[in-house]
């Protein structure tokens, strides 16, 4: 059986893998996130993928090319998408209203892109060479790294929310300060605004790990 | 602004309900439920009645009908349900393990019915006479009740499970022993045999809490 690490310092997606039934470590990337991509789709694939890619590298740099077959990385990026925009996490509150305004009595798209970094023997779909991961010489000889990426996408769809109830989110606490798209579908405004779903919970949450889990038994 | 009773025991529906910031207290109902109708959603709907109505009738009786017109009572009843077959909680592991070996690879749908009883001024759309509350007759003379029962659907579905993912679940833990269908969303299942789900998440969870904020809302 491989390490696993899961490259995200999320507490949800900890929890979610945990929930999963899998033991893993924690370490994540320094990358310098590049949006190369217009589609919300392909940029969360690609920001999973470098993050996936970074801690795979810092693994190789530490342990070496023999221990690092044993290695199984995991990378995730979530994105909010309604229309043609991509929301972040916001800058301060009054961008964190507009998104609310925005998103009030709609349905907008979360993407969750997830990149499964390992090496040896596995029955991956993708294969690619460990030199597209950013390491030193000496490692690049001998190790090859088997890359595999997804996203899963979840329709949401919010109640009519009045300017009274997004202030009192907004000042009720901080919930919405490190979230894309200004909110987390686990806490208060899950609990009172969310009309529906169509999709994976758990990918809104921050990671499909009903998906991972099955990729990675696939792969096994 | 009404005293909130939550009639349910269930520390997932009392964690949903202070999600959508509701101060509430706990008192359970010790009907004897009667299941007086075919469809999962009557079935539901009917249930959760049975229980808010309870427990209405217990604070009527506790504190007189001067007092009740401060008290909303919000009763719950969850069941999940395949093609025409209803699954409660399991009986035993075989019986849980049936039920998974009916899910897997397959869409099931999730009823929570919900009943709000208050009296006094409301908008609720459905009014009808306290006498259906089971109360002494002391108190039936001057109280009026307004009732208000609605319900979700939630569509659930898996992944196709084995055998063996089926007997480690059951082995795992006994998070199965409680559950209507054997199973809670947001724990192991959830994480990795759940495939998508249309509707709300909480629903399943066992309160469709944000409908529950909606409706509230719309009384008041």
């Amino acid at each position: 059986m491989k390490k696993i690490i899961l490259a995200s310092q999320s507490p949800r997606r900890k929890e979610l893998l945990a929930q999963a039934g899998f033991e893993f470590d924690i370490i994540t990337s320094d990358v310098d996130e590049k949006i190369t991509h217009t589609k919300p789709s392909e940029i969360a694939e690609s920001l999973s993928r470098q993050k996936a890619e970074d801690v795979f590298g810092k693994i190789v740099k530490k342990y070496g090319t023999d221990q690092v077959d044993d290695y199984l990385v995991i990378g995730a990026d979530t994105i909010v998408a309604i229309e043609d925009r991509i929301l972040g996490k916001p800058k301060d509150r009054e961008d964190a209203y507009n998104m609310m305004k925005l998103l009030s009595g709609r349905t907008h798209q979360v993407y969750t892109g997830v990149t499964v970094v390992t090496s040896g023997e596995t029955n991956i779909k993708e294969e690619s060479n460990i030199q597209q991961l950013n390491i030193s010489d000496d490692d690049k000889k001998c190790t090859k790294a088997s890359i595999y990426t997804f996203h899963e996408c979840t329709d949401v769809t919010f109640y009519d929310i009045t300017d009274e109830e997004i202030n009192e989110y907004l000042d009720g606490s901080l919930e919405w300060a490190d979230k894309a798209g200004a909110y987390g579908v686990q806490a208060t405004v899950g609990a009172k605004f969310l009309k529906e779903l169509k999709g994976d919970y758990n990918n809104v949450v921050g990671l499909p790990v009903a998906r991972l889990y099955q990729e990675i038994k696939s792969m096994m």
